[in-house]
C-alpha cells in the first residue's frame, strides 16, 4: 500500500487509520516542497486532475464542485446581505470562484497563507483558479489569523477553506480562531469552516461545533457528499451573530434558471435544506 | 494493490475503474464458493466485521444500519399501510432486522437465493442475522423472480436488497423485474431497490429509474451516505401504484422517544424527507 507504487496513489492519514482511497495515476504533473507543505498535483484516470498537500487529498476535478459550492453557498444563502466575503486558505481558487457567482456579493478578500499552491493551482488547476479572476477579488498571500487581528467589523460573511486539523491548518479548528473572526465580523455576519467527516472523525465535528456555538448565538453543522474524501461525506460548522437566522430556510432562493446562469452543479435550495439534516446518531453524538 | 496483500483488502470492481477503498484486516474469519458466488467475512481493525461478496463489499458493521435503514424505512413510511412486506435477497438479515421494527408491519416474507449466505452471516455477522428471528418472517431460499410468479397483488411493500448488477444480480435491475414486482403489489404497492451512485454509476441511476417509471405512476431516486461502498454515496429507486403518494412527506413520522425506541440509528423523518433533494447535476441527468 505504499503510496505512487504501481501508478497507483493512496492516501494514508493518521486521522483515518484502517482504510483508504486510492486512485490510478497517469502523470505526476507537479512535485514540490514549499515553505509549509508538500504540494503534489497528479493526473489521474478517473477523477483528472488532483491536488494532494501532505499526502492528503485535497481537490479531484471529477467532485470538487460539491465542497466548494457548499461552503460558498451555505453561508451567503443564509445571510441577508452578504456583500463583503473572507475568505481563509482556499489556496486552489475553487472557493472564491463560487463566492463570486453570489449577485449580492461586491468585494472578496483572500488570505492564503502558502503563494506556491497560488502559483501551482495556476499553473495545472486551472478550473479552479479561474476563481481568481474575479475583478470581486482582492487576494492578499499571509497568515488568516494575522489578517483579522486588523480588520474588526468588517466582513459579512468569513469562510475557511483549510486542510484538515494536522500540519498548518490546527490553529484554524480552536476557539481563538472563531474568536477572532467573530471580532472581525459586522453585525448579524456569519461563518463557515470546513468541520470533517462525522462517520470518521466525530469528535472534531462536535469539538469545532461546541467551540463555535460557545462564540456564536446560532451554530449549526452541515454535511455534504464528496466521493474522494475520507467517508465520502463531509461538513461544515456555521455559525451567525444572526439570533434570528434559520439555517435551513434560506433567506434567498435559486430557481432551476438561477442554478443554471450560475453553473451550480451541486447546490440549490432544496440541498440546501436538505444538508442540516442529520443522521440520528449524529444528532445524538451532537445532542441535537 | 493485490487484494489481501498485506493484510490489506482492496476491492476491485470493474463498475468503478480508477479509484479503490481499502481496509486494514485483522483475521480472516470465513471464506467459501458457494453456488452463486464467493463469500469472504472479514475482521477488520476499523470497520468490524464485513461481508464481501464476489470480491465486493456488501456490509460493514461500522456503517450497515445506514444503508439497511434507509432501504427499508423510505418505502415503508411512504405507505398508508406496510401490512405485508417481501424482501428478495437480503441474506445478511439487516433488511428484515429493520422491516420487522416497523409498528404497523405484520407479516415479513424475505427470499434469497443463496442459503449459504444466510448460514455464514447467522454465524459470523449476528448484528444482522438477529433479523433473521423475527416472528413476524417467514424465510424461502429460491429465486425472488420465480417466487413471485405465484404470488400476485400479495404485497404492500417489495424491497430488493441485492447486490450491485454484476454476477447474479443482474436481473434484478431490469425491466421484467420491475413488471413482476408490479403484479405481485396489493393496489397502492411501493417497490424500492437498490439502485447504485450518482456519482460513479449515473447510467445504472437513470437506466433503473427509467425502468420504474415505465411500470409506477410515480418513482424517484433517493440517496444515503455509506462510507464503505464505492464513493461514500448510494440510492435507491422507488416506485409506487399510488399515484397520489408524495415522495418526500413520509405518511408516518417519528419522533425522537420512536427513534430511540426502535434503535434507529441513521433513519429519521428529517432524513427521509433530505433523501429525496439531490445534487444539481444529478436532477440534470435524471431530467427531474
Amino acid at each position: 500500500m505504499d503510496t505512487l507504487k504501481k501508478n497507483w496513489f493512496t492516501e494514508v492519514c493518521e486521522m483515518w487509520p484502517g482504510g483508504t482511497f486510492s486512485f490510478e495515476v497517469k502523470e505526476v504533473l507537479h512535485r514540490e516542497k514549499s515553505k509549509y507543505q508538500d504540494i503534489l498535483v497528479l493526473d489521474t484516470t478517473s477523477f483528472g486532475r488532483v491536488l494532494v498537500l501532505d499526502g492528503i487529498i485535497q481537490c479531484t476535478q471529477k467532485d470538487e464542485f460539491s465542497y466548494q459550492e457548499m461552503i460558498a453557498f451555505l453561508p451567503l444563502c443564509c445571510h441577508k446581505n452578504p456583500e463583503k466575503v473572507l475568505i481563509v486558505g482556499g489556496g486552489d481558487g475553487g472557493v472564491a470562484r463560487e463566492v463570486a457567482k453570489h449577485p449580492l456579493v461586491k468585494e472578496i478578500v483572500q488570505v492564503e497563507i502558502d503563494d506556491r499552491v497560488i502559483e501551482v493551482s495556476k499553473k495545472y488547476l486551472p478550473f479552479m483558479a479561474v476563481g481568481f479572476e474575479s475583478p470581486k477579488l482582492k487576494l492578499h498571500v499571509g497568515d488568516g489569523f494575522e489578517f483579522m487581528k486588523n480588520h474588526s467589523q468588517e466582513f459579512d460573511v468569513i469562510i475557511t477553506d483549510s486542510s484538515d486539523p494536522v500540519g498548518p491548518a490546527v490553529s484554524l479548528f480552536q476557539e481563538n480562531y472563531f474568536a477572532l473572526m467573530k471580532s472581525a465580523l459586522k453585525p448579524n455576519g456569519i461563518v463557515c469552516s470546513q468541520a470533517g467527516t462525522f462517520w470518521y472523525s466525530m469528535e472534531l465535528v462536535s469539538n469545532t461545533l461546541k467551540i463555535c456555538k460557545n462564540q456564536f448565538p446560532k451554530a449549526a453543522y452541515a454535511t455534504t457528499s464528496v466521493p474522494t474524501y475520507p467517508s465520502g461525506q463531509i461538513g461544515f460548522v456555521i455559525g451567525s451573530l444572526d439570533s434570528e437566522v434559520i439555517f435551513d430556510n434560506p433567506t434567498l432562493s435559486f430557481s432551476r434558471q438561477d442554478e443554471l446562469s450560475m453553473n451550480l452543479r451541486y447546490y440549490s435550495t432544496d440541498i440546501h435544506k436538505a444538508a442540516f439534516a442529520l443522521p440520528t446518531f449524529v444528532k445524538n453524538e451532537l445532542n441535537l
